[in-house]
């Protein structure tokens, strides 16, 4: 297989840079990429540093790297551009169509927070703290205060959506496992009822729920495919009936389902 | 307060999207942005619904919106290109020169996982379990198969931290609080010690760690400022008797952070 290197070069995190790279680098199938990362380059010396790193590895390599940039500063973008590699920049290819667009020249600073402001980033640790306090329905003092509830039986995935939900979004999510007691009573939790208009589910198909639990207790009834496939079944019945909108994990990425579920709190289409 | 609309339009989730739209955005002071998400726009169907409601928001606003787009269908993309906008098309500013670099046409088809292989994306989810399993030292039988462990007074940011590390990179981020006991010993838990090489420390100003405290446990010894000064300078202490790298949580960002704890880790500079 042919391998290239990529190179990611930021004046901050460079996840930006990172996360973009590789929905790019994806559509190129049978290259494999050798991923660098070259993040807080905000000052001359380091640029100087990162060039003569850059230079290294074009030459270990005998191929160009690609060197997907996000730099604020104009200075520092020149010094990294004289590298001989295929630079791709995030900022320069986009900042100039918005100053004309918007009739104002852009600041260039490097955008410490990623462009969130100190509030949004409170909000988003406080929601982060929230999720953790309300994780498998520990503690349900404050399930008012939630922006959504996730439903769902136990290894379905609420709990990586919840943290993501918030993380990425600032948004409180709670969530409340559905337990055998649940499906033989039949009903929600008693709990659950008076925030029925801010319930979600997830739902996972029983295969991938049994191969999930199996990791974690092997052999057990718990991770079993017949008890797997029952609760399931029970818990879609309940949610139906209760005409919650539930999503299916399987085969689905938390970012997936994360992005649905804020466009359903948010009644979005 | 000038207002204009951005809009993130995407066949995925437009995450990606909206991550650098948010950098990009941030560059330009003094204009409100109002955001609207159109993901998941995959069909020929939801590109003509997503122009009419472009359409809707070019008429209502009186002003171009500005439209950060990521899509790998070149049809549904020339859809959404008939809106009158600005169009900042991700995709297509970098994938026609990767063609070039590469000497391979791109496979044009959405990146369900954002580029993350399946085998990624379980690492991901399992490093997230990991830091939810040893989250304040709860669990401490397999810190042994932790790629960090952070250490730091309660309340330093360690929890936010270690999950972005597993959400993002997928490293299994332990966390240990350093707690009253430890200092009183002025060492470090035993616990820790056959871990000396893998340990890092968090550390934040005795004022921020006062407010962050006084909102958890109001006019506690544990919130008081003197207390908050004892703990951070005896935490230090102890993290330079050890020789034990710390971060500086004041003023930075989880993603900051975390970035340099993964090039500590990967032992990259």
């Amino acid at each position: 297989m042919k391998t290239r290197t990529v190179i990611f070069v930021s004046d901050g995190t460079g996840i930006t840079a990172e996360t973009l790279g590789n929905g790019l680098l994806s559509q190129f199938e049978g290259i494999e990429f050798h991923h660098v990362r070259l993040p807080f380059v905000d000052t001359h010396e380091k640029a100087q540093h990162s060039l003569e790193r850059i230079k290294a590895i074009r030459e270990h390599d005998g191929a160009r790297p690609l060197l997907i940039m996000t730099m604020m500063d104009a200075k520092i973008s020149a010094t990294i551009r004289q590298s001989d590699a295929l630079v791709l920049d995030l900022f320069e290819a986009f900042i100039a169509p918005l100053e004309l667009e918007l009739g104002t020249r852009s600041s260039h600073t490097a955008g410490r927070l990623h462009g969130h402001s100190h509030r949004e980033y409170a909000n988003r640790i406080e929601a982060m703290n929230f999720a953790l306090a309300h994780d498998d329905g520990i503690s349900d003092r404050k399930l008012k205060n939630a922006d959504l509830i996730l439903v769902g039986v136990s290894r379905s995935g609420k709990t990586p959506t919840c943290l993501y939900l918030s993380m990425q979004f600032g948004l409180k999510a709670a969530n409340y496992p559905l337990i055998p007691e649940d499906f033989e009573r039949e009903r929600l939790p008693d709990t659950l009822l008076p925030y029925r208009d801010k319930l979600y589910g997830l739902t996972i198909a029983p295969e991938q729920l049994q191969r999930i639990r199996q990791e974690r207790k092997p052999n057990s009834n718990y991770a079993a495919l017949e008890n797997c496939r029952y609760e399931v079944a029970a818990a879609e019945r309940m949610m139906d009936r209760a005409g919650i909108t539930y999503f299916d994990m399987t085969a689905r990425s938390i970012e997936e389902i994360a992005v649905q579920l804020l466009q359903a709190v948010r009644k979005e289409d």
